[in-house]
């Protein structure tokens, strides 16, 4: 397929250099300097937004505040290409999706992947291998369009999931939402309780806190962007870590268990 | 140093491997499997914790329940050898040595390193390679006895630094069994939302539920025995995460990026 990547970061510099070995790619970038290192890297890339078109389909991979407006210029000059956003909260684009006309066939692609390291330099063809790649339709996600997505997740060396907006929405606000708000709470907590977290945190605590070095742009869109549901999300969290403390305060042995027992359960089946 | 080692776990076994290089050192585990995989692996193993005796230093690495009846044990027979227990909480062992005389020369020697992995299989010479110990005196501390933790924790790799019992509880309670809670309550409650926690989920919510994986013997010991510290911790965790909630709930952008902000500034200052 002819394939244009909008926004040539982490995301979209990965799914560029995972791409090309199967299709004819294409990339762009609003920054000057990413466009010349994607071009080093070995992207062809275009000058002009615009001339990511024609194509059989275009990536939006931009930040969060250009995805709309983005695909609001891809919508007008499409002309039948399938409009993939990896955007990693739905509402919002299945809301534009609903606006427009049979002109925007748009998909969701969310790639459950990432790193703290940030723009085209920690771009790497292997990021998404064997990671889950979520495939979410909007009103204007015909057959083929559908289609189209889920080869691109898997050509890219993922595995798809397809589920709706609203199910993506609420599920993610727990996996991905929540774990950053805990991330950053937790960063703050414990930053005030000494000076000196480096002599007093082993690697059990880095993990616990790596989400705290999201960009706050991406963090903010996050818990913003799905508000109500990270809000729900909160509320479940807290209702474990309310009967959690209470059976710490009490030293209820038999309590505490259980739920330390359940939680390994849980996370026993990411494998 | 003639060195002794009660415990032969990921812990007491990687203790073991790392100090052999430049001190005389013999171990001993209760499990007989252990104590032959041990010796399989180079530690010079004997067949009773009393041969651990006559020592320099006997360093208690037992499940945390056994660290107590281990300390015990070699009090009535030490004959001026330094105890060094690496429990990673230390109220009940600094009441133990208050309670028992001179020849209770006790020090904690907490190294902030672990793995989910266990036993002696999981051991490791490179486990504290750079990694900071928490030398912790109880009033049995003599200065001669610091001196011999402070030279163990180092020759095992590791950077030291002290401090008093109820600091180490305090600060410990925020960066060890508060991400441990918070693990275990983000696993319960993601659980809870969706039963294919593996296609909604990446290597951000893989990092910030790794700590589930604790040992529930070692979780409920670290939650229990430090009880009234972490309850305060969750308070402060709390306290953060309400504002942050707030700001979610009503779109209040300025004060989402504040905590943010603030989160990975702390996050930074681990390196």
């Amino acid at each position: 397929m002819r394939v244009g990547v909008a926004g040539l970061g982490l995301i979209g510099g990965s799914l560029a250099l995972a791409l090309r070995a199967r299709h004819e790619v294409r990339g762009f970038d609003v920054d000057r300097d990413t466009r010349a290192a994607a071009a080093r890297g070995g992207v062809a890339v275009v000058e002009r937004s615009e001339d990511l078109l024609p194509a059989d389909a275009v990536i939006v991979a931009t930040p969060v505040a250009a995805v709309l407006p983005t695909l609001a210029m891809l919508v007008a000059r499409a002309d039948g290409a399938v409009l993939v956003d990896v955007a990693s909260v739905r509402g919002p684009v299945d809301g534009f999706a609903r606006e427009h006309g049979d002109g925007a066939r748009i998909v969701g692609m969310h790639p459950m992947a990432g790193r703290s390291a940030r723009g085209f330099a920690a771009a790497d063809p292997a990021l998404f291998v064997k990671r889950s790649f979520l495939i979410v339709p909007t009103v204007r996600s015909d057959a083929d369009a559908m289609r189209v997505a889920g080869t691109l997740a898997r050509d890219a060396g993922g595995v798809v999931t397809v589920c709706s907006a609203a199910e993506h929405d609420r599920i993610v606000a727990l996996t991905s939402a929540l774990p950053l708000a805990l991330a950053a709470a937790l960063s703050v907590a414990a930053s005030e309780a000494t000076p000196d977290l480096a002599a007093f945190s082993g690697p059990g605590y880095r993990d616990a806190t790596r989400l705290a070095e999201t960009a706050v742009d991406l963090g903010e869109a996050l818990l913003t962007a799905n508000s109500a549901n990270v809000v729900a999300a909160i509320a479940r969290l807290r209702a474990v870590l309310d009967e959690l403390e209470r059976a710490v305060a009490e030293r209820d042995s038999a309590a505490i268990r259980k739920i330390l027992e359940a939680a390994g359960s849980a996370r026993a089946l990411l494998g």
